[in-house]
């Protein structure tokens, strides 16, 4: 079994069918100890994160396959924290396609002059690139469009199946009385047909969730919604 | 005659029939005593650079009016290194909108993992916020559209007038062997239509100009075009 890639939070290997197996490692994304879905780099480790983010995933995809939302997903071994998974293709290095409901995080660092913390937001879609070295820069459709990452009609297709994921995963926290305030998602293309697919994971390291008010920690969000 | 705003680079007052006088001052943006157009601070001081500045606005304007395009200017002092225009309601706070025909400087700083320093640009246009804060951060369409800041339409003309007069200005360079890398423009409404109309100055401070493959300095590139 090969290793195609060693990433922050997961590991990706080459099963002999060709298919990849994703092995859920114990640490996320943070600044200092302080877990933040925004960071771009392992701030810290807790014990048993890789299982509960694994759970959550195959929680949320199968889910998504229901709905008939094409994913790279094929299934999931709990206890070794792994995911089989068709192989994609990235559109460029990678691209992070985030759906906001309120106004948190990198967008209120960015546009605080026109928009209160907390503020609604009605499922606001942007682009940003995956580069670690350039803080996963914003991009437009237009500057998508001419460095060769997506045609506009695949940026489109992206806006609407991002805003249509997104309100899934928020309709079933809301069963749960949680709060979605936004939720980052990657795709890729995947199969004989070279489908539009979610790639990646769906857990509590890559969305904000608030109840009564409060930020939800990963660890916990996982526990209230598999509960 | 009421000073209405001190800006980094120029004053504004409110002359007695309600149109504006802008005084241009001697500091230019940059850090560390090196211009830098995408600058947000005074960096420096160059004795004359308010009055050259006037002296390429004065020309660039006049060039804009000849060929019908709309600008907030009425006509210029030379000497007192002062333009007379009509006062504009900006867009939010403030919005620049660049024209890119080379990548360099902040489209290399976000873009880099998929541009080349130089790479042709087919007059890329993208919008940036004023905001010294947050470090005059990009913005999309979409962004643009939902804090209220422009309209769909009021997007599109903004792009279509920056192609157009950007590609006047490089025209106007080129006459002269120099060739435009990247403008920034401003825009606001005035007048009794309530006309969008080009604002603010046209001079060495907003673009970058190369000559021979050499970067030409603001004041040097006046004396260039104007010679």
């Amino acid at each position: 079994m090969k290793v195609l890639y060693r990433g922050k939070t997961k590991d990706i290997h080459v099963l002999e069918d060709g298919s990849y197996l994703l092995k859920f490692k114990d640490d996320v994304t943070g600044e200092n100890g302080v877990f933040d879905p925004g960071a771009n780099k392992v701030g810290l480790s807790i014990k048993g994160s890789g299982k509960s983010n694994i759970m959550m995933t195959k929680y949320f995809f199968e889910i998504l396959k229901e709905k008939g939302i094409p994913t790279h997903y094929i299934d999931a071994n709990i206890e070794e924290a792994t995911m089989t998974v068709k192989p994609a293709k990235l559109f460029g290095n990678g691209l992070e396609v985030i759906c906001r409901y309120k106004a948190v995080g990198s967008f209120i660092r960015r546009y605080g002059m026109y928009a209160k913390e907390g503020q609604p937001l009605d499922a606001f879609v942007e682009f940003t690139l995956k580069d670690d070295e350039r803080q996963d820069p914003p991009i437009t459709e237009d500057a998508l469009h001419m460095l060769g990452i997506l045609s506009t009609d695949e940026y489109r297709e992206l806006k609407d199946l991002t805003k249509k994921i997104a309100n899934i995963i928020k309709e079933e926290l809301e069963k749960k009385d949680i709060e979605l305030y936004d939720i980052k998602l990657e795709f890729g293309r995947a199969g004989e047909n070279n489908e539009l697919v979610l790639i990646d994971e769906i857990s509590g390291g890559n969305m904000r969730a608030y109840k009564e008010g409060k930020y939800v920690q990963p660890l916990e969000l996982e526990k209230l919604v598999l509960d």
